[in-house]
């Protein structure tokens, strides 16, 4: 429902997974979250038949195939980029510099130089009241919104160890065949850059902290699959791990891999605190289990809380207790904060500065993969030098 | 997206939270299935300026007080009945004789002697092309939907014993108020009508078999609550058992209850056959739980099946394997049937007949509870003489 | 460790699963407990050389064949009865004339006019300083015990609802042969007697409340099996369905089978009470679920206690916490406040009364399946009529 | 039960927590097991008194003080350590030279160079048939000996990712006292050689390959704790984290900790191979959770292996399925194993050199660490160097 009567404009660029994911977060948000007004204007992409078709599945007025010529348009307000990764940077300083609001899928960019670019001109154009967010869905979880809101009240005391993982498997199967995403030069890199940016980003989110310093690993497990000319190299991790330090002093642990036969999409959670300890499982996203060590002993235990009450973040808007959100429901809760920043002229979260911070983790932690494992502290890498 | 040319015009009746649930449902349908094009025409409810407001927000292009006028109307082909019980009856003869095709909302009518009419017209009108359906939504839960499937496969041999719960605890607090839910003269019944019915029909659809005898008991917990005007009455049940036999010769049981503090939405099934078992729980609704009992003993154990692989039923339009589904999903699964039901001119599931069968089980349990759990056999039961 | 100058001489009588079961117990409970000092003097059964077998694999002096004489032996104290259920009438009758202290296995007997000769037989022994109890063994398994303290300290409230399931699938194979379990005449009764009377104790005895009323049904799927002498039909239930009234108003439900298929000891326990909730599962017997619904409701949710705390019931003695007990540590326990209770000359629980009080409730289960679940009330049914 | 007429006489030193625990499984062997007779004689500790009242309460017939003298006996054939682990080295050798057959507790010695001189000397003692073992007793969780047999039946394929973890949270509490557990001087480290061995063997023995690199940290997070003088630092690590990598390619990770709140004894292995999955938890001891990635994707799962089947390892001596083990089970596993081997004259697993191994990689992790994580191969360690 709009409260604002001269509706933002929306151009979305990339209409793939992502692409979709956004897509139906627009469409669906005005019906459950008050937003100021808006309209799902033109949905961008190369192919002008695909993107055309896409845009009428998908609620969107128009379609087109030039994203430069888009972005100049005076009728339009927002721009979200659902383009691969490697496009990140070029698209998003063009509608920063247009004027846009602009809303960008994760990770940032592909390399820590893009990333810094894009970082500074995002705080640029917020001194113009241009708001910039980098999607980093998983924050709108609502049970992941609520481990945020526990662990900002205290609940867990000194926060000493965290856990992260995220553990898929698609590519298990040895005979699964080559794609763009497993070359270096298209993808940037394999597990790292999808799944440990996604659990980066979550563990800076929840703890309020930054990375200082990482030691790692990565290892490719199938090192070639078959292409359309047949046997080529694959050149991207599998699977990558780190030792994590925070600025507070938290220690950490990092694994993600696509190779984890039988986990699906399992990003995996837990903190552990000097008073208490949290635990989240994405394949059972509607659920946080929190044990409060104040208790008594002999009560005391992880509570599972199904976190679907009027009462936790984002869930009046939805249905009545124990009706469980999914997936997409992250993308709603994203885009209505997005929308609201617009409206409220304040700054939204997470900032480029906050992509730009993932990004000097996954730089940090290719470096010490290359020094095997030996320590790598945030920032003593060279832009120049990465090459995530 | 749209196969047809003509697009089916669809009126819906009632905008509280079914009608939510519904209007979401009909606005997703297209961007994710190949259904008849369609449009969500009118929105129909009692009170002129709410009716509006909500037509605006769910995206009808009209809004309606009078729901005998739009059922007259020759551009209206579709009337989803989402009004409360005690109206279906009235609204879904009235829409079927118009020649419209209806969806209604679950339990089907409050009494069994409305319920025998609307399957007796459902029957008449199908004659003439028209298609009617209930809305018992869990049938589309993908896990529900795969269960029926192994069932169907054989995997579970013959089917002995089957159990189904569903608790609830909106009711546990003595000091929640009155409403109308908690009057039989509105409610017809209490946990028995919302909550029994959608297991019985569950268990019903899972077996591919009809209830032929019950023994029942039902209770009121909280005798009653405060009103408007002070402390009133309760006259619905709170909670509902119930020993069942199937025509095949399975044997199972029920419970429901609103007062089960702790349970939100818990609706479990466990089946055990010869061969084989499931278990399915909804408050884990992405899950279905599959013993094979032909397997080795050594390595033999229920497999916690994610059931989101493209080879699920209905996940195949929707996100890659591990992004789980909510519980609304079942609608947008469910309104797709319904459509191409129309499209191809076949029978709709679950029909009025169906939704009749479920009835007769109700008012069986209702007489037995009322022999104090003896044992009443399905259809013995005149529907001059039930209450439900 | 012994604290007594003159050992308690026991005989067991039956040395089969549950004979193996008390006979470890004896052996354990002086390394981990303080009790007063005992020795296993003999072990009867009849077979000579098994018997003798058996008492040099479990620690016992001697053994023999004639239980008659050993009860009369003067040497004897306690008199642990691990024989057939219809065995135990007349042997503990001896035995509690003879003046020794008795403990008996569940059920207390076979039907219901025996145990309430028991019950009376013991209560008269006990003006003469003799203890009896039934091994109900499930009240010592730490996690229950904690159950019941939660539930003493009134942390649930008001019980309103109560859910008991005991699931096994040995049955499950149409292809297991007969067994003297499976004939009426030697098993009395097939899950009823064997499965609902641990479960009835259990609620009984967490509640602190007797029931009252019942309404059942029983079902017996396979109904012949392959004898030595052929086909031969089975006598006995297969699966036993009850609804229950307490004393309080609180209102049960119970299901017990032994063809449910991939379950193998599934005892289960749910209690929901106006302010809190308790589940327990015999197949992670070491955890206890627990919901405070006096807790702020963003933060509230069944707690796993894993009960292995010094501060749970009987933990103390074992392990450092986390280091689990199994099914068989529920048998120490047991002897030890047997032991307890002889030493400080107080009664030991459960008595030989509330071994009445479960088999009254099977005697009205049977009587209200055999009148398709009309209810019955506890009591009503006269010993000399009842055939359990 | 034993098979041999000459009883083997044991002699144990130590009887704190794990001399309790080996002494309850030596008590209970013979009654479950077929193995070579033997008796528990005498029980070795500094306290006279103490050891004095222990040997009455654990079953040993004699005690005593002076361990030397002890060794020195004819009459003693087996020696279990149960001392602490800087002596475990002097007590072993004089075993191992006396021709006693030698029961060792983890890990085999607080020194490389001592694991090494042991592994020596029991490779030389075998030659004249004395049997020697170390007891990492999570080898025989029966789930963990059958995840071995799923693993040798080669159900996982190549096996690629692994990790474990061994959370406790004894030393969360930041007020908990000092101890020698916490002085590098006498425990040579913290959660290292406490949990991380454990770990280690496990992966090693489950995958039935070695450690050949890794890459670690280690952190002590409550760097001082009150003693008996004060504050005194803590000289040993809290928590442990390491990359490893096998002789096979098999790539893990590995992470221990004392201060995981609400985590009691949490050991937690995943193995992923590729075609299929391994999952268990020691706080669920009973359970293996398997994924077989050749069945249908369709009924595709994890599935909760219950392992109390008389067909999985030593199982068939307890009770029937259903019937939970504890984790003192292990234990007797443990001495009807090392029994067996000394009767058939067969060496018993795990070996010191099994034991030395272990020791091999914790003093890799050390180095790893003090190198900031940089990549340390196993065996590049001089045992001169090494501090562990």
């Amino acid at each position: 429902m709009s409260t604002s009567a001269r509706p933002l404009r929306i151009a979305m660029i990339g209409y793939a997974f992502m692409g979709r994911a956004h897509s139906t977060a627009w469409a669906r948000v005005g019906s459950f979250f008050v937003v100021p007004a808006f309209e799902q204007r033109v949905l961008v992409g190369r192919d002008a038949v695909g993107v055309e078709a896409a845009a009428r599945t998908f609620g969107w007025s128009e379609s087109a195939t030039d994203w430069r010529k888009v972005i100049e348009r005076d009728d339009i307000d927002i721009v979200d980029i659902c383009a691969p990764g490697h496009l990140h940077a070029e698209i998003a300083t063009a509608a920063l510099a247009a004027g846009k609001h602009v809303l960008v899928e994760k990770p940032l960019a592909n390399t820590l130089a893009e990333a810094e670019a894009l970082a500074d001109a995002a705080a640029a154009a917020s001194t113009r009241g241009v708001v910039s967010m980098v999607a980093f869905n998983y924050r709108w979880i609502p049970a992941l919104a609520l481990a945020r809101r526990i662990i900002a009240d205290g609940r867990l005391g000194e926060i000493r160890q965290v856990r992260a993982s995220y553990l898929q498997d698609w590519l298990a199967d040895a005979a699964a065949p080559m794609t763009w995403r497993l070359r270096r030069e298209t993808a940037g890199s394999g597990a790292l850059g999808d799944l440990a940016s996604h659990a980066i980003d979550q563990l800076q989110f929840l703890l309020g902290d930054l990375v200082t310093e990482v030691s790692a690993r990565t290892h490719t497990f199938v090192t070639e699959r078959s292409g359309n000319d047949g046997a080529e190299p694959v050149t991207v991790d599998d699977a990558v791990w780190a030792g994590l330090t925070f600025g507070s002093g938290t220690r950490g642990s990092l694994e993600v891999s696509r190779v984890a036969t039988g986990r699906k999409n399992a990003l995996s959670i837990e903190l552990f605190g000097s008073t208490g300890a949290l635990r989240f499982d994405l394949e059972e996203l509607n659920e946080l289990w929190f044990l409060d060590a104040t208790e008594a002993i002999e009560t005391r235990g992880f509570r599972r809380i199904l976190v679907t009450e009027p009462e936790h973040p984002y869930l009046a808007a939805w249905w009545p207790q124990g009706h469980l959100l999914g997936w997409e429901h992250s993308f709603v809760h994203e885009v209505r904060d997005f929308l609201c920043a617009i409206e409220s002229g304040t700054p939204a979260s997470p900032s480029f500065e906050d992509g730009l911070a993932v990004q000097r983790v996954l730089t940090a932690i290719q470096s010490s993969a290359a020094a095997t494992g030996a320590s790598v502290t945030i920032g003593s890498v060279q832009a120049s030098k990465e090459t995530v």
